[in-house]
């Protein structure tokens, strides 16, 4: 029985599993007539794309949630993002450090433990700390929304109820709301944009980084470094938020933001850069924005959050290793260095694997989608921006996604589940066996670029 | 003098100077008002985008070169074209390996020599063999080309002069035209279609290939073998060509080719993959096609041609070493193997670079061209054709590059310039000297994607 099934579910492979049984179970609990509004039919198509953008925390719809969904349908949705966001994540943390080879394990969980010395009662600590940490996050986030809501909404309970989705849907990255149009009554509130920013921020900078900001400020540990993956991680993603406030506002200041007072062009800016690095959410209708600003919102789409986040894309690290080893070929040295660590070659070599696959997915899914819709129906502009809104995990949209053939749908929905379970993780759960070659061929150099 | 003009010429930069100096002179040769038509007057900056294109061999063009140019405009563009095409390419060779370093040489001709041993006669005989081979094709395109064309033309000077402009335009892939309207006029002749397919590939395959072939028919080489470079530049080449053949065919049959004969639909088919794998000629309008089928044909210019050639992009060896290093991933396996040979890590290394370039070079373009033109005024597929055909350097147009402004021109230009350098040549001219670091830092994993 060496084909067992046990030799089959590789870790990566119950990752994958589990995110499309995940997805399949929420769409019928989405599909339940009771879970709709009065008078309200959801098709099972619909219910499914819902299903799939929750559970990848994606936040495309097509459909209006607070029009078609009641408290029911609201409760499902919120489940299937909390499960898809943290649950498959910590749930996937577990299988990874139980069944997990060291190759599975040195990748994902870099956590200052070294996963040969930890005992089982560790990893459940571990687990339950990361739990901790994310649902921590939420409920203050849902506290501090809701009891600021109360001067927004008629009932307390319709203000807890609004904050306490709210802030799901932003620390977990998933791009949903309820309010029927995103964040855009919040578009003068910089309170509520702030705290929205902050939650988003917290989801997508990734739970390792979390884990080790909680280890930094315990008394238990003066002597704690951060890991390169945490240094490396961070700066990049705020890098990239910063330089996207710059070039937005540079774009936009003659155009959408002409005749603004300097805050509100600053809070479009900021809002606008967070919210494309996976958040989903939006303080303002896209289509407001010229062609130049939605080009580099899809490319902020395609960069993405932190590995081991809510978010999707890229990724911060791969990104990172492009610069740098560009940087290091530019300044005439072989090696990768970074804050007095070297780069492994095998991780320059994912990050190749990664843009590679990236990009010919992502020029195929627009061909794809381009092609089924025909000529001239959606201007380019709307379908790139879907496609890397699915393929980053983000949720922004120009608002074409209900439009869409079912075969474009079906795209956007592959885009979404191979967005949310990462290339890495994907390429390792449809990979080969590892084989060891006990043959080498003799090396031949080639002509490149 | 550590820092004298001998240690800053090094061959790479001598390479990107020696475009450089020649675009300036043909611009100025471009200008000379006896050189244009009567009654015409050209502006310098027309001249020089005119020069740029004709030295990168792209083809994009402001002007309408046979409404503007005489035949002496159009001998100085064909010099142009010809020194751009072949002069700079075997001139680099002769710099390459009289004053090259190792790892230049090894990059750059992997022609069956080593250049240790070889002699400086030698070098002299194989850029004689290059250019040889070179004028050779491009004589027997142009009396082929030119007693068919006897069926066209009123007089035979006609017919020659039309022959050898389009022998030479196809194969150094300058994608120019003097007939006004590309080769629109032989949409229907597919003699003079199947021709000009042969001279861009002979072109675009790579001058160590055309020097291996020479070589293999050599009845004095009866040991000939193929080097690993020019396996898998030609199996890439024609592989990308079949594949742009059949997913054009399957875009357009119900759109564009609705109705045609098949072997018009064959032909279009054909003439566009060849053609946009650096070529820039066209015998139709390209705004004849859907939405997907430009999406295609930018993806294939982006590809482009194989290094070493007189054709642009990402070069053929790149896409390769991307799809092999995700094979052998997927594969479960660490190393590249391919045609009984491996890939060497260094070679992997520059791959991923050229891509994260292009990637970056391209999407910053696009997006800086969308900013110059404002809101509305160009489409964003028309943005993003004209941008990956100036970075491949093909020159298929969908017609906007004379309207755009100045800024957006001077984008082009450089694209043109970096996309004819080649990203690793442009690269190695601007990095720094190669630094022997004797201090080694730790190395630390990160997660990647
Ligand atoms: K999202
Ligand atoms: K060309």
């Amino acid at each position: 029985m060496r084909l067992g099934l046990n030799k089959f579910l590789t870790p990566f492979r119950i990752i994958v599993i589990s995110y499309v049984v995940a997805m399949f179970f929420f769409s019928l609990l989405l599909y339940l007539p009771f879970a709709s509004q009065a008078g309200v039919t959801v098709s099972y198509w619909d219910a499914l794309f819902t299903s799939v953008s929750a559970v990848s925390v994606t936040g495309l719809s097509v459909v209006n949630v607070s029009e078609t969904y009641n408290w029911l349908g609201v409760i499902f949705l919120a489940l299937g993002i909390q499960l898809g966001g943290i649950g498959v994540m910590t749930l996937g943390t577990f299988v990874w450090m139980v069944l997990g080879r060291k190759i599975a394990l040195s990748q994902r969980m870099l956590i200052m433990v070294d996963q040969n010395q930890i005992s089982f009662s560790g990893l459940v600590r571990l687990m339950r700390g990361i739990l901790g940490v994310a649902i921590g996050i939420e409920l203050i986030g849902a506290m501090i929304l809701g009891t600021y809501y109360l001067n927004y909404f008629d009932t307390a309970f319709e203000a807890y109820y609004q904050g306490a989705f709210s802030a799901l849907s932003a620390f977990t990255n998933a791009g949903f709301d309820i309010t029927g149009q995103s964040l855009i009554p919040f578009a003068d509130d910089y309170f509520v944009q702030l705290v929205h920013i902050l939650l988003i921020f917290s989801g997508a900078i990734g739970f390792p980084v979390l884990m080790e900001l909680r280890e930094y400020f315990s008394p238990k540990n003066p002597n704690f470094r951060f890991s390169l993956f945490t240094k490396i991680a961070t700066s990049t993603y705020f890098i990239v938020f910063f330089f996207g406030v710059i070039i937005l506002w540079l774009i936009e200041r003659t155009e959408f933001y002409d005749g603004m007072p300097w805050h509100q062009q600053l809070f479009f800016s900021m809002f606008n850069s967070a919210t494309a690095r996976s958040g989903g959410l939006a303080t303002m209708d896209m289509n407001e924005l010229t062609l130049a600003s939605l080009l580099l919102l899809s490319a902020l789409m395609i960069i993405g959050a932190s590995p081991s986040s809510v978010g999707g894309g890229i990724r911060t690290t791969t990104l990172a290793v492009m610069f740098l080893t560009i940087r290091s070929f530019a300044m005439g040295r072989g090696d990768v260095k970074v804050f007095g660590r070297e780069i492994h070659p095998e991780d320059q070599q994912k990050a190749f694997i990664v843009l590679s696959v990236f990009a010919v997915g992502l020029v195929g899914a627009i061909i794809l989608i381009a092609g089924f819709e025909g000529t001239g129906q959606f201007q380019l502009m709307a379908i790139i921006f879907e496609a890397s809104s699915a393929f980053g995990t983000c949720g922004l949209s120009m608002g074409i996604t209900p439009d869409l053939s079912k075969p474009s749908q079906v795209v956007l929905m592959i885009l979404m589940l191979i967005g949310r379970v990462g290339l890495v993780a994907f390429m390792f759960s449809i990979r080969a066996e590892e084989k060891k070659t006990h043959y080498k061929y003799p090396t031949e150099r080639i002509i490149i670029g």
